[in-house]
């Protein structure tokens, strides 16, 4: 099977002009099939704002009402989406942008309301991305906004991480896929105020030790979890690494 | 060839949710190969007022500075396109939303400023549908949003019509191409106090004797020239009808 490198940027990287540029170029300059998943959130914030919309977040995640959805339709299928599309075509990438809802590639399903009501929030159910392997074989780069659908034509608020990592594990059927998380550090830290002190790979059972001698803690769990799950589900490798850093590999090798 | 058939709707239809879903569901009758192109011109206003930006338009045309490019961008790529992509998945159309800037279909130009500077409106200058049409073979049903791209990276805000017409052509090399307009009045009319006074078939010559008498006058005029340049680069027919009717022709149908 051919390589396909998935990357998912987010924060703040993808919402500044400059640093977004950037990172488009090291996308760009990432050999073979690639694709790229975003975020979003802060022009999320910003827009609602000036509409005199209040975001509410639980856990880092946005409660998302009804015009908390026009929003986040608007800014990330729209703005954010487009602007990077743009930008991916001027480099030459033939570059397609997708929510959930486009080519029905990702179903989901309104979260049930438990503790806490997420509103128009999706939990993913079922992913097709038979055309979009046909495509990205024909050196099409989906850009894919962190939106899904729930097939009765309701758009919903997906985490762009899961965004990624069910992508991941569905062109898994099609390629090699190795999936690269992008964040603010250049990986895994074995001490979280010495930013040079990654983790070069984790495997299962380092992942454990890590756990409960208290060095990974909080959100970063979860987000490993997720890797592993990954894996399973027959990504061949998880990164994570740097945002402004992409091209070079230099984070955590999450592998089983 | 196989027959292709491209709907352009506009005005509020496609902005209300009542009359939006019946026209989807009118199109999702139309059989065989369809694409559809939208506006949102109301929406966009709508939201450039709540975020306190005027609208300025000139000859029915939006002035398009920096803010309400990014407005636009949101508008039509974001809410409009996506809502739509979203209940046409529900009707079991596999839609796929699109702007011009998206496999890179349509590529513009900044218009010049003469008389009046436009900013950031695009005047067609390349259409690229291989790809899209080997999708629509495969029953993908683009939906495209009036946006378009200058390839160095700008999005740019292009008439819908202009995208209709430009799009038929295009697919005119793959496909059979009924082109229809969709607007307020049932056709062309012979008498604008008769709204069932409809020219049920116009030709090159009837054209220009009912311009020459008046009959036909004002926007119209521009339309149907442009029906007849289509109609030479090689779509088959244009037809003229009201929102509310598209799957029954029963408008103007304009030919060689």
């Amino acid at each position: 099977m051919e390589k396909l490198t998935l990357i998912k940027v987010g924060g703040k990287i993808v919402e500044e002009a400059e640093s977004l540029n950037q990172l488009l170029r090291d996308f760009a300059s990432v050999e073979g099939h690639k694709v790229l998943v975003h975020g979003g959130g802060r022009s999320a914030t910003a827009v609602a704002a000036k509409l005199g919309i209040e975001s509410k977040m639980v856990n880092g995640r946005r409660i998302t009402d009804e015009e908390t959805l026009k929003v986040v339709t608007m800014v990330y299928g729209g703005l954010v989406n487009k602007q990077i599309v743009a930008q991916l075509q001027a480099m030459g990438i033939n570059a397609l942008g997708l929510t959930g809802a486009d080519l029905n590639y990702m179903q989901s399903e309104k979260r049930p309301v438990k503790d806490i009501d997420y509103g128009f929030v999706g939990d993913v159910k079922k992913v097709n991305a038979g055309i979009m392997a046909d495509l990205i074989a024909r050196d099409v780069v989906p850009v894919l906004a962190p939106l899904t659908h729930d097939k009765n034509g309701h758009l919903l608020n997906t985490n762009a991480d899961t965004i990624a990592g069910e992508a991941a594990k569905a062109l898994a059927e099609f390629f090699d896929v190795s999936l690269v998380y992008c964040f603010e550090k250049k990986g895994v830290l074995l001490d979280e105020n010495d930013d040079e002190s990654v983790i070069s790979q984790l495997n299962p059972a380092l992942f454990e030790k890590y756990v409960s001698e208290g060095i990974i803690q909080g959100g970063m769990i979860p987000k490993l979890e997720n890797a592993f799950e990954a894996l399973h589900a027959g990504v061949k490798e998880v990164i994570i690494t740097k945002a402004d850093n992409i091209h070079l590999n230099e984070g955590t090798v999450i592998i089983l």
